[in-house]
């Protein structure tokens, strides 16, 4: 059945995405979406691209970068555009970490990780989270090969402080990538860091914040030496990565911070109301600064995971050692986290 | 300089892209975009899907996929879609091409071809091209590791049939690409051989032929088990390549074949235009099947290159062996060609 495929093709174990199931009125609480909609400058920012389409996309994506930079109070020169924040991952897994280096990672964490150092040919050291899912801090240190450090975390929601991670980038001669895939629901950033360190790669992506799943937008934030190697490598890869939509969009978006902090503060609300409401059942809920919250009810995860599917409510259930116990739930607006509550409640009462 | 790159990073040539120059009233003539906008339905199919711009894109790009394989009497489990045909190459050669197997190309070809190989560890077999730049076809037989080939190829717009192509597919037993890029201008195409050849891919841009070089969409077309082995390593790169948008733009333009078609063949009028009138001032024009000429000027190409770009004239000149005399010159509509003669006449005439 593999013949013709690559020896790399047929070694790889792919990355598995969150369904997107087709239900009618469905509650899509899977995929860690924005419960809100983009601002209205991102449509109309993408009508205006629309006359140059017949034309490739601006290589230097100066107004996207620019955007990118002005919001974190860095410069243009500090920021590589890409598609999606996986492909910066990606790619930054490529231009700053080697086979035979070990690579510092944790053993719950975002799953893509391990998934990229496959395809690279690079080794991860995996430490394991304490029982409590947070980082074991003093032991990110001396790593030979590379960091790699989702904050929050994913899929526990749990944040480290910005003098936490500071810590990590100081105590490790090589690069630390920080994934701030969940930066906007209240965890602290170290963007503006990169001005200060010269192996910190901070990678950030629209999806979630700035509620542009859909367009793919992400970025990394370094000194311009790291950008310089994300460069040769793209430009050994895809030199047009992020389309002219997808540029004007981006920056467009980047530019309203007042539309998405508003709608951002009214889902942290939303999450605390859901982890209230989930401990009122008996439920342990892990501290989330994410657009999400890690729970494990106090019936089997998988059991719950299937009956909310079959009312139409779609979460994630990884089967996973140390996890399986949990569920991750998007939190999506008001509304869809009553019906949420109100149906867990039914199930947990039998 | 290169601190935290890693060796792989520092190793690479990277690919240089046509630039973009900031110059107002350009006649832009050096990355062969097509001259004419795309279809009017891909600006309504953009707007329509933005609705969804929250949500991450359709992970299965059914609409996409399905529109591909009915421009091509496929069906749509012979379609991989992706963020613009160079990302498709490059993750051909990623799931195809093994290190130690030479992949058979050609000296005069599209020069990312040796980028993605250098990026992947793969060694190229390169031919040299006939003294007339056609392809040496009685030594295209016998590939250990594969074939890539452009066709019609770049930057000499020759082409193929597509017997000659197929009995090419039929010689090598390892995969076969056939990069038909620049397809829609007069070339043959292999597409529908697909369903013939366990080992031939096609892969395809929306860039040229269908007005859409900002979008970013392309696809392979090949048997469902090379399929399998590219989603293999779409998977452990980047799941979601195609944004919403693009999806949207990408399947609206591939439906309205008859709009393209129109254009296209306008297009080719302007080139056989363009190509006698070089002709006629003392200029070698090699026949072209894409929607560029390849023309050698009767004085250093060098010098003219530069003399148009003062004019606000830009093509695109390649300083590489065998080819360093002569113009690479996109068609754009026949008023550009026209300033574009007038401006070769002055230039040739002192």
């Amino acid at each position: 059945m593999k013949k013709y495929w690559s020896r790399k093709a047929s070694s790889l174990s792919p990355y598995t995405a969150g369904e997107q199931p087709k239900i009618k009125n469905l509650i899509k609480l899977n995929t860690n979406e924005n419960a809100y909609p983009p601002s209205p400058n991102v449509f109309s920012a993408i009508e205006a691209a629309g006359a140059h389409l017949r034309k490739y996309p601006l290589l230097a994506m100066d107004a996207l970068a620019e955007a990118a930079a002005r919001a974190g109070g860095l410069a243009p020169e500090n920021i590589f555009c890409s598609n999606g924040s996986d492909e910066a991952l990606a790619l930054c897994f490529l231009a700053f970490f080697d086979p035979g280096k070990p690579v510092l990672t944790m053993d719950v964490t975002y799953s893509f990780y391990p998934v990229w150092a496959k395809l690279f040919d690079i080794t991860m050291q995996i430490l394991p989270l304490n029982d409590d899912f947070t980082v074991p801090l003093q032991e990110m240190t001396g790593a030979r090969g590379g960091v790699v450090l989702a904050n929050p975390n994913a899929p526990t929601g749990i944040a480290l402080s910005a003098g936490e991670v500071e810590k990590i980038v100081r105590q490790n001669d090589c690069v630390v990538i920080v994934d701030e895939a969940y930066f906007g629901f209240g965890a602290q950033s170290v963007l503006s860091l990169v001005k200060k360190y010269n192996n910190l790669a901070v990678v950030r992506t629209l999806s979630k914040s700035h509620s542009l799943a859909g367009l793919r937008v992400g970025y990394v934030a370094a000194n311009p030496n790291l950008i310089s190697a994300l460069l040769a490598v793209r430009d050994s890869f895809n030199s047009y990565p992020v389309g002219t939509l997808a540029q004007a969009g981006g920056a467009a978006a980047l530019a309203d911070e007042a539309y998405y902090k508003a709608n951002n503060e009214k889902i942290i609300k939303t999450r605390e109301y859901t982890a209230d409401a989930l401990k009122a059942m008996g439920a342990e809920v892990l501290p989330s600064a994410a657009n999400f919250i890690f729970a494990r009810p106090p019936v089997p995860a998988e059991k719950v995971f299937k009956k909310l599917r079959e009312k139409g409510i779609v979460v994630r259930w990884f089967n996973k050692e140390r996890i399986s116990g949990y569920l991750r739930v998007s939190i999506g607006t008001m509304e869809e986290m009553e019906c949420f509550i109100g149906e867990m409640k039914r199930i947990l009462n039998g």
